[in-house]
């Protein structure tokens, strides 16, 4: 009844998937922000192409949000079904 | 009734918990703050698209913000589910 | 009577808690800081938008909060939830 | 009367709440200060909207402080209600 | 019963996956967003080549996707292969 | 007379204090500093106005010491309170 | 049954593959995503020469992964040879 | 006479007195710098107003120095008073 | 059949090739990427001599991917040889 | 004659002096170099005024020292009277 | 058979070999990343002296590569010498 | 004859003192390599004026040259006084 | 024949080698490279100068080398003479 | 014959003199690099003065290398006085 093994898989797993969230929600959010940044930008220089604009600014975040999502699904995976 | 197994696990669950949040608040937030930042400065260059600019930054800023979330939904799941 | 498991999920919630506040607060406060640097350039530079620039520095700053918000809330059920 | 667990629960909450006030002020001093620094140039350039600025300034920076307050609620609550 | 080797394999293992997904979204998340936005800002200034910009723009974040897809090759090998 | 709990909590609140007080004191003196070079600047292309900027100068830099303040105040809670 | 040195040696080695990839993931994400940053903005001051560009990029994103892959084979020999 | 509480203690406020003060020094060392090289800057553009702007330079760097100041007595209540 | 010093070499080994290579990566993933970066804008504005600029672009990437080998080479050796 | 609690003690202080000044260099070395480096800059461009902005970059350096010698302060104290 | 003196000396060697590789290869990866950079640069704009260009920018980065080659040198010596 | 404690004093001084020279070599480095720079381009500009540029270059040095001595100072104490 | 005080002193020479090396090639890497990418900047510009840019560049790069060799002095040292 | 004081004492006078060396070689690196890079782009600029130049940059760059030489003489106390 004491501490066993699976009780420290389970915990670094806990860890593990604190920071793989944390960490891996750096990058998509500050190049995200870069890319939204720079769309404001351009529509107020041509707002006739906003819907252009849009819609490549969030093909672009679309594409950066993918390591976010891959931390999220290796975050989920050390909670659920390790 | 000494430390047990469990109490390790939750123990870790917390600690991950807090650094998976405080991790993942930082890169939205720098993120989302240069899109509100750009979007200022073009409105104020070209005041008849406030609008449009404002539909753009929420916009932008709202998929920004999905890492943001995404901590937060990983550490609320290491603090209640787990 | 001696050092019991819940002490030690209790001490590391604390210590989460105040990491999560910790570094949650350093994105939103820089990003917020960036908003309102560019909002007070536009302003400068037409006035007349003021009450527009205003309204859109407080609409970028309030997303931008959001991962703030998010920190405080997991903090606090760290400290009284668990 | 050796070391028990609220001694340890004491110190995590006494650690947490130094680095939680201590790492949560870097944040919103650096954003502060830049909205002051702009507010500045904007004046220079535009002296007769300085009420305008100030004001824009003032709203900016007190947004900005939310989470340097919520810093230093998280702290107090681990220093006295904990 | 107690803790053996194959139980501190895992929690290597979980860790390792943790912060490998966690560290490898950041620089592919920043660098696919340096794409995003400077597309952005070419296609404001030369609408007519918005197809073409669109594609160079994924072509560009599809190879600098690459060491994202590698982390999370490693951090599933990490959490089910091994 | 060996060490006791007390001893710990007090070694942690100074331990804590250190890191509040230090950590604390970089963004409001990069922040404040950035206001202060920008109001020089300011105030030499525009000397008529160096009253109205050195007010503004002082207004922002006295928002942007709060979370200095804070952190002072939580390392003295931590110093002589607890 | 207890701790051998061979599951020392592999979760050392596991450690070793996570931070492998995940370091080794940042310099070749933001490296890539500069060329395809600035390839975007030269194919949209220059739409003629977008073949070249495009081949130019990848060329140069071609290099540029190498120490990505780099990186995979060690986490790779890390996780299977050893 | 074996090591005691009270030398703990004292070891730890210590430590965090060099640690408060050394990471104390950073944030004013560089604000006032940039205060300082800004004022250079405008004296040389502009050497009429020299009076003005030292004066400016020493109010601006008087208030960023407070956060150095907060950290010297901090230090020296964690060597002195506790 | 307990722990031997020739599995805390290997630990150590393996621990040091993933650090080797992780790192290593950083450094000319990041400059190669700038002169690819580089090399994309001078080809944009200069088409004629895109033959001249890839060569130049390739040595000198050749040459920044040196140190890349050599902690490619660093993490071989201890991975087999030793 | 074993360990005893003067020795952590003195150690604490002997560590902590060493990172005190160590950390303390930073800032005040990079703020005055800033400084010096914008006084060379004016003084290119305005060798009339070479007094005048000599005077200003001494006492501009002055006060950045100020937080240096703080820490000097604080690191003799830990060495000799404490 | 169990651990001995030189088993922890090696550890130790193999572990320093690994940092001083992966350290060491950051700034000559980033330095001769810039050397390329702005020599594709100074060719697209004077193509006429691409030879010349190209040498200087190889003799550039050859004494740059030498603290590489130091950093492969010793992480050499440690691991067969020693 | 066993580890006594003026053993652990004199280690705690040395790595002391080595931490204190190693970081405080870095900000007066910093800071005196942008004075030197920025002295050159200067006198690249304005040769006449070559002797009072050095002089202040190497006035400016001075000053910030003090922070590195107090480094030395405090490290020669670690090493030969205490 | 089990850890003596020898095998001690060894490793901490081998580990501090390591880093020693690897720490002081970051800063003559990137510096160098500095100098290199502006050789080949002002060649660009002024190619009849080559033979005194190069020079220079290799002069100054002489005397950046040195922190690198130094490093590679005491690493050595550490690794034979120790 | 076990570990002894003195094997402590040089153990940890080893890692302080790698660490010195080490960390102490990045400030006046990269400094120097940056005088040596401005001093070429001023010779490129004004190739009259090359000897003027040189020199100032000779001087800079020997204040520079100042702190880097304190460094090796720490570390060398550090391996053969102490």
């Amino acid at each position: 009844m004491a501490i066993e093994g699976v009780d420290i898989i389970r915990s670094a797993a806990f860890l593990g998937a604190g920071f793989c969230m944390g960490l891996g929600a750096i990058g998509p959010g500050v190049g995200e922000g870069m890319a939204a940044a720079k769309a404001c930008e351009a529509i107020g220089k041509n707002p006739k192409e906003a819907g252009l604009l849009t819609r490549t600014m969030l093909v672009g975040q679309a594409v950066t949000e993918s390591t976010g999502i891959y931390s999220l699904v290796i975050a989920l995976l050390l909670l659920f079904v390790v």
